[in-house]
């Protein structure tokens, strides 16, 4: 599965595409276009479609972004969001008991009052884009030194949010595209009152478990729906996508969504910091996690259900991050992209101005990389802190305490006024925190920090307190007060001198971890993200200056559209068809019988005879899709659903620096799959019914 | 399980026991014992229990050990060998084929004609021992440097073997105990064929998988035999264990066997090395391992066939390094080390003379360990080299040609005459190679070197010869000649300028990566090795001078005697009965079916009734054992079999370094439960009869 942005994906230094032209003769597209300047001339050359701006503005507002890094769009006038299981697992997890595991039984309300209210969910649909690029840029002088000037933008970046907050009410927040190469103004609606309605069985959504994920073809029912409430009822949506009554291959599919980040501008030198540092050092603790976890959860069936949910987010992960990392030691790749740096830069040195202007762009990216080697996994890892959830709380309370009488502007950009709403969300959640889990993270975190640097390293020595790592976690998660959200809430309200006062184990834990935590965060911001911004704008306006603006920029986990055909790809020499269907599925089931990751749910074998052999399950498309579209709508041209985007195949997975369009799919659940399942196997005809508008 | 030595413990650096008095009042005994010193007046006094010299004589020659790794015993007078099904599962993976899965299905030969013979399995039987230790230290001048002198140790001891050899035609070990204190020569008679007899199915030998590994109670029918040949023929042997007809609640076992590696004696600085840089290191590439070997067990049935012997052994390996991980992150532990330090160290200082001699052992072993830090990685995977079978085939050629001209003494030590059969045995195996597994290990431990050291890296750069990591595996190993064994045979017997003019492509990565590993293997050797032990020496002495020759040596993979009551132990609080039954087998499988790692096999499903659910089924006793020990027999003072020891509790895993008698426990399959299945669920009548002399 892609994979939520966050969960993955989110820690990967973003970029601009370098690559017009690579995809050439290929069946598919490359792109993740800005909603307010979609490619209009090669849609309508390449396809004979010409969005409207009435048709770009339903699929804006129909499109939703989901807090925990995922897409969905709304299916119904009555606020139904349609995503993917795997985006909504976290909830339907936190939603389960020791008594009712709804990731592994499925569940759907068959009326309003049946329909389960998240935890800690927020929503929100892009309702407005403007540009500030020149007001950002503004609040940096022409003679600031990179990490003065990322500074004052900040600052600016505040300023414009507070503004937009108070003039619309709506939820402000300003992209930096283009990696800096130019600004803009988000407001979003928001909300936070979201109820789960349907979910089918985890082992249906995931079917193939690890051995399929980012293969093709695919037999998932990888969707879930929610519903929006707000002031208590269901939301009344003016927009909404309309269910298609099919597709067939060779159709153009449209993806509105969010994909999270790519890195498809950097240089060849920042590259070479992915590949060698800093994605081995990300999968070194995905393969330790994914360990971790799979013992913790082989405990008991209780310690199962706590912990799958998280097992199967880190094992997405490492499958999506090995493919990168293969993408990037992969020569072919790294000479093309060589190839590229060097058309750009002698296109810069040919001109003196430009040479003036942007010409060291490369060098100060490539020196920041290098010199942060040494400490890169100080920053990732004092920069997180303890994996627990409760350690996660207690250092929330502690920053908020003290960044909050600071005024707005100068505060760690998390807690803006702007932010806040998001921060008590999470941070007030009644959702479940369960001692074994926490123990089992807390010691394994402890544990961690120990590997790396040492027991003697004067971190380590604070995390350990002169325990073992499993005597200090029993000592942190037994004693800590923070399992009541309104214990965390009451301390956030009492300030910074009764927090420090505080004699919970986690409290003083997070105060005396913080200060290095602070340090290296703020170091990583000076001289690397600073140092990066400034850079990757330069080699922006380059890239303008040679292309002209006719290019998208990264993914930032805003909203895009991608696009491209229904059809299938060569792989070791053979064809891969576009279309699965539920035959298919049964087969491999019968194939694969006893293996673990291939279970049906019981309605699922003995629904057999319910479905359609023929009816399509899967489909895969051209459209360029990355971590953060899990839970994208594909669309036609009129705008109506044929699909849910769930994966990209496993040549997708270097599409985080490089397309290929050659082979390079995105994965997707028919939407007549679903309307299948709905009516035939899950009895759920009022949800039927009412996508459809009956 | 114990796991075998060579796969999980062998490369951790030995030490000699410092903490003699620390498992005072405890009902286990702390020590693995020379053969030819046991510690006479403790079973004595304790036990009332005299070993006379024929009953030593006969345990030792009753004893095996198995080149694999693990230990053994000759329970028949026909060459008949017991060992745990787990060290015998290499043999048994090997003597599979993808239409007989011996390992799934279990094994039994009820006539001698169907006994299956072992492609390159060796057992070896202690014959004689002899001290040595002048002769040795006589060839290190009193001048020389350490390495210098580690150098011409070395050779006397070359030439000590290759006279033995002569004299005796046994084969030969001088092996170093007390880290270099002491030197004694052991004989074997050495066996290479040897024939599969019976295997129970892998699932109930390791029932309760990765969960219950290590931990207790267990239920665990970890056995399987093997039979000597002679000329073609089942050895006729004078020694053999008989099988005792049970034990109780206190009885006294001792445990005969191949314990592997202790680090008992290691200073501070050295247990710190180990926590802060080794263990977590080797742990990394545990995680790394067990996750790709899943993920190609996933694949298809016949990938996991072929791969889930080596992802058991990775998983038994990365679950004891994590015990002993979290031993030396127990600050109790290391506050004992240090005063058992510090207490050596005082009694070094009190004596001008003995500081003189032996007060520099300490500093010069801390700055070892803390120069090594930086090529610590460096050296392990170039010292290993890519996983493949294939390219340690080929190394081993590489290796061979240049070394087998040199004057036996200079050659690197494991090519020396008296090592040559085993080297041959191993390299000429006809065990049949996998593509698709070779494949996998080649690609993966390329992509491993360009994690560690980056892609562009010198040694990097010549793994990858310019493509991505799974191009090169594949040109490696699809183009490889090296699978017959008789290629392999003549390239040997051609000599290096035929095998430098091989254009076989593994041959050649061989030629070009052996420079460097040989490099850094020579300066591990100089710079750490030799100062170790120079400096493990003088401790040793200091030691004996403090207390007397009365202590027992740290583990080497060599015949020790260890002791201790059938006693159980408390764990959180609770007692743990030391005995489980049948019963208890059948009443776990119903509390846990359908969790991975709790299957049973059909047999033992519909077997149930044949079996008395009060029959003793495994035991614990205090007995001190660590990895190599597997397979060892425990018997009676009567030198009769009561068990056969395959596991530790989790409190033996930081025995490796530190002996807690209160918990620390080895696990033992209880002979009557043999008895038991072999009549009455395996139709193993012949086997029986002959175990019982019948």
């Amino acid at each position: 599965m892609l994979g939520n942005h966050r969960s993955s994906l989110t820690r990967l230094a973003a970029g601009l595409m370098l690559l017009a032209g690579f995809a050439q003769g290929a069946a598919a597209d490359e792109g993740m276009w800005l909603l307010n300047s979609p490619p209009k001339d090669l849609l309508r050359s390449k396809y004979g479609f010409e969005p409207s701006a009435q048709w770009l503005e339903h699929v804006q507002k129909s499109a939703v972004r989901f807090s925990t890094g995922g897409s969905g769009s709304l299916v119904s006038k009555h606020g139904l969001v349609l995503t993917n299981h795997h985006v909504g697992s976290d909830m339907i997890a936190k939603l389960s008991t020791k008594e009712r595991d709804l990731l592994t039984t499925g569940f759907y309300a068959s009326t309003f009052e049946q329909e389960l209210k998240c935890p800690d969910l927020e929503l929100n649909i892009l309702w407005t884009i403007e540009d500030v690029t020149d007001r950002v840029n503004a609040a940096a002088g022409a003679s600031m030194a990179p990490a003065e000037a990322n500074t004052a933008r900040q600052k600016a970046i505040a300023q414009i949010s507070e503004e937009a907050q108070q003039k619309t009410g709506l939820l402000p927040e300003v992209v930096a595209l283009y990696q800096g190469g130019k600004y803009h103004l988000y407001c979003y609606k928001s909300y936070t009152d979201v109820r789960l309605v349907m979910a089918p069985e985890q082992q249906i959504a995931f079917f193939g478990g690890d051995t399929d994920n980012f293969e093709y073809p695919r037999f998932n029912l990888d969707c879930s729906f929610f519903r929006i409430y707000e002031d208590g009822k269901p939301l009344q949506n003016e927009h909404a996508l309309t269910w298609a009554s099919g597709s067939k291959e060779g159709d153009l599919a449209l993806v509105i969504g969010h994909p999270g980040k790519t890195n498809r501008l950097n240089t060849v030198a920042h590259l070479e910091f992915l590949r060698d540092v800093d994605l081995p050092m990300r999968l070194e603790n995905m393969w330790r996690s994914e360990i971790k976890y799979q013992t913790f959860c082989g405990r008991s069936a209780e310690a199962f259900r706590i912990g799958k949910d998280e097992l199967h987010g880190i094992a997405n992960g490492r499958k999506a991050l090995s493919g990168m990392l293969a993408g990037l030691l992969d020569p072919e790749n790294m000479a093309r992209k060589a190839a590229g740096e060097k058309a750009l830069r002698d296109f810069v040195a040919a001109d003196a101005d430009h040479q003036k202007q942007w010409g060291d762009a490369w060098d100060k990216i490539a020196n920041a990389e290098k010199a942060r080697e040494p400490w890169a996994l100080r920053y990732r890892l004092l920069n997180t802190g303890l994996s627990s959830d409760l350690y996660h709380k207690a250092r929330e309370i502690v920053r908020l305490v003290v960044e909050l009488p600071k005024p707005n502007a100068d505060r760690l950009r998390e807690y803006r006024d702007t932010s806040l709403e998001s921060v008590y969300t999470s941070l007030y959640s009644p959702a479940p925190i369960y001692d074994a889990l926490e123990l089992f993270k807390t010691e394994s975190s402890i544990s961690q920090l120990a590997e790396a640097f040492g027991a003697d390293d004067a971190a380590v020595r604070i995390a350990l307190s002169g325990l073992s790592p499993r005597e200090q976690a029993e000592r942190l998660v037994l004693g800590c007060t923070l399992k009541d959200p309104e214990a965390r809430r009451k301390l956030v309200e009492s300030g910074k001198e009764a927090v420090w006062a505080s004699k919970d184990p986690m409290i003083q834990l997070a105060i005396r971890m913080d200060p290095e935590a602070r340090e290296i965060r703020r170091k990583f911001e000076d001289e690397v993200e600073a140092i990066e911004r400034d850079g990757y704008a330069k080699i922006a306006r380059a890239k303008f200056a040679m292309q002209g603006e006719t290019t998208y920029p990264d993914a930032t986990f805003t909203l895009r559209l991608a696009f491209g055909p229904i059809v299938g790809y060569q792989e070791e020499g053979r064809p891969v068809a576009p279309y699965s269907t539920f035959g298919g599925l049964y087969e491999r089931f019968r194939d694969r019988t006893g293996e673990p990751g291939f279970e049906l749910p019981e309605r699922w074998i003995k629904g057999e005879g319910k479905l359609d052999p023929k009816t399509p399950f899967n489909f895969v498309c051209g459209a360029d899709v990355i971590g953060g579209n899990s839970g994208s709508p594909a669309v036609n041209t009129k705008g109506e659903l044929i699909g849910l985007i769930f994966d990209g195949n496993i040549h997708s997975l270097p599409g985080a620096f490089i397309y290929d369009g050659a082979v390079n799919r995105s994965v997707a659940v028919d939407a007549r799959a679903i309307m299948s399942v709905l009516r035939n196997l899950y009895d759920a005809g009022r949800l039927a019914d009412e996508i459809m508008g009956r």
